[in-house]
């Protein structure tokens, strides 16, 4: 496979099929660089890479941060509380102005969709959306399809189901998009406020019923629960949605045998899943984070990496 | 050129002409160093720079984190919401503890005008000024003057306006002092409540009519308007500010036919600048970002290099 | 000595005399390196650090992270306020996430006294106790320890005597625990609201006279008052507890002529101790904060460098 025909990573809308095996057998050697004694490659020597976040999330900071600097990459962490943003600066000026520093890679998440798309359409550099609104994940999406693949040998033919508040989830969006091209069965599964039937546009099937929607699968997706939700009534309470939708170990035995069990984190135990189901030994959960810091790792390399280095 | 006869940058007062066309030529072989595909020297290797930031900037603090990186420094980053400040810590005792730690340069913005002169007086390590109160802002006068001499190929006897907040502008004070130095005619631009009379006393030209200060400058440089002003009344609305003193097309036109917009940055678009001078072709709002990380890589490199590196 | 026989340090109980002293000799080497004009080593190069912090420390985490990045490990920073676990995320799934990204060492600071010691227990890689609730700090001992060992040419013998809240003090309990291994006789020494008879327990001797408490001392431990305490009237006021257990030039003449002066920061001028003391020439302050550099790049080597390296 030749040089990676993107500029940014916007989404998994516009990358083909391709493209993503690219990025997962490239993934594999970069998951053996963190678990070397030695975990630092000097690949990225002298490039780089803005984490510029407009929401908290640890989780997906932490793993960009690290990916950067196992490359041997400067890391730039910005949050919204503490930038410029409170000033009322523009999200054009403030990018702009980061350009002017000469970022090779600037990873962005923002509470709009769209907002990377706007960025990358005015600079120079790199972009790498880490979670857009409701829009899209790309890279969680690319991390849940390398775990997938490594756990079953490939994605083909395989029946997933998402299962939680998929209308207002980057990730599910994201994994849809991304599964459909290697032929899975996607499966939507939710009550129907959080999964309407327009969804089943994305050319997944929607289900309404936990125990039909995970009925064999090979893999169950749990999302999480947004409990600010809560509050807009889209679900009546977090006990009434574990008795109808969380995944426990009664529901999971109607999925395939060994089926692997998957959550973006951060988990509610005891509501989207039980603990036993969280911590069981087809749980995959922290093979995901473990396969971000590697995904990471490629994308940054792909997008900053000198031609004919490794 | 020797030696920098310096072991803090607190402030354009003190410094020599010759000081600062050290510290302007030593610049552009730093500007080169974040255009080049690896972005980053060996220079200050093993060196310890700590970013003491008493108010947010996160334009000033990337920019010398990025300075101090590519420089390969080990940078810290302290931000004073998350400091022992708020345990009651004198400022005396914040740094002292800080230099037990043996940092070569200690960079600190504060509210307090004169505190890193405080600073200075007490710690072994450097000290550079990143914008006390309202009093100096030199590493913001030092990339002001190196893109103003990038563009104009020299200072020498320019007319340079400064439009807006002067009162309480740092940036003004010290682009006045700097500039100055180099036989250039400096003009305080705005309402007389924000540029009382006295100003006059810096040695410059006071206007009070926007396109009497503008008339033939070399340079138009506008500063920010600080909407928390407005609370007391100094400024009578936004709209208003914008009719009397924003810099539009029609007003630059005055100036010289090529003048240089400056702004330090974040700009109010449509209040003190309008959009079309903000992107217009004589803008140098981004060079002046991009001159910011080879200065401060600049000063880094005098104060904490070893003498003969480079 | 050979190696380290410990993966964790979680307090100083639970260490043996000659790992203390293991500690304290290989400190003095690593003290070196932060005074050479080159402060860094390629000791811990592609070995990976998190500091996790649920409760603000500048102090500690900036000497964590100095360490680190002088070893030349890759260091991550994790404060509380921007984590998951405002999202809800159990400490468990917090750690485990972490874990799964292949740190070498997680150095951990949490208001819970124990959380550390559950850590621990569930992760693979290294955990340092940088300060549990009341619990214990042993970093802070250990610095404490290696400060007037280098004072005093050793810790054997010596009268200590630790005034102020030692109840609620976890660095008084890690000093105690660490000084009773060397035949010191430890003083706890405050109000008896916060010097309660059962703290004999261990094997310290107690005073509410703070005359009786510091004198014929080798050593004079002030703790800092939790000004916070005030509110639930354990202390009557700053005033009161300055009059009666205040450390003043007129109580430490009672001690030996030489006592070392310390405190750990952030200190309450005027109201703990007097500004003539904590700046008087027998002061150890800033020494601590010295070593306590130093102790962490020696702590960090122990769990996370490769046998045979330094």
């Amino acid at each position: 496979m030749d040089a990676f025909p993107h500029r940014h990573v916007l989404g998994i809308e516009g990358m083909s099929r391709a493209d993503i095996e690219h990025i997962l057998d490239t993934s594999s050697a970069f998951l053996e660089v963190s678990r070397r004694p030695v975990r630092k490659v000097p690949t990225l020597r002298g490039k780089t890479v803005i984490n510029l976040f407009y929401e908290n999330s640890t989780r997906t900071r932490t793993s960009f941060e690290l990916a950067g600097k196992r490359m041997s990459a400067d890391v730039i962490n910005i949050s919204v509380a503490s930038s410029s943003v409170s000033k009322g600066e523009t999200l054009y000026d403030t990018v702009k102005t980061l350009e002017a520093m000469h970022p090779d890679v600037i990873v962005m998440r923002h509470a709009s969709s769209g907002a990377p798309h706007f960025v990358a359409k005015h600079v120079r550099c790199s972009v790498i959306n880490a979670g857009d609104g409701m829009h899209e994940h790309p890279t969680q999406a690319l991390l849940d399809a390398f775990t997938i693949r490594r756990a079953r040998g490939t994605l083909e033919g395989l029946t997933v189901a998402i299962v939680g508040d998929v209308l207002h989830s980057r990730v599910a969006r994201s994994n849809a998009l991304l599964l459909k091209q290697f032929g899975c069965t996607v499966r939507f599964v939710g009550p129907d406020t959080l999964v309407p039937p327009e969804l089943a546009g994305y050319g997944v099937e929607i289900h309404h019923d936990v125990e039909e929607g995970v009925r064999g699968a090979d893999v169950v997706m749990v999302l999480r629960v947004q409990t600010e939700r809560l509050k807009g009534a889209l679900l009546a309470s977090l006990g009434e949605y574990s008795r109808t939708f969380g995944i426990n170990r009664r529901r999971l035995a109607l999925a395939k045998p060994d089926a692997l069990v998957m959550h973006p984190g951060p988990m509610n135990r005891g509501v989207e899943i039980e603990p036993d189901v969280a911590d069981g030994k087809t749980s995959a959960v922290l093979d995901q984070v473990e396969a971000g810091v590697a995904i990471r790792m490629t994308l940054l390399y792909l997008l900053a990496g000198e031609p004919g280095e490794a």
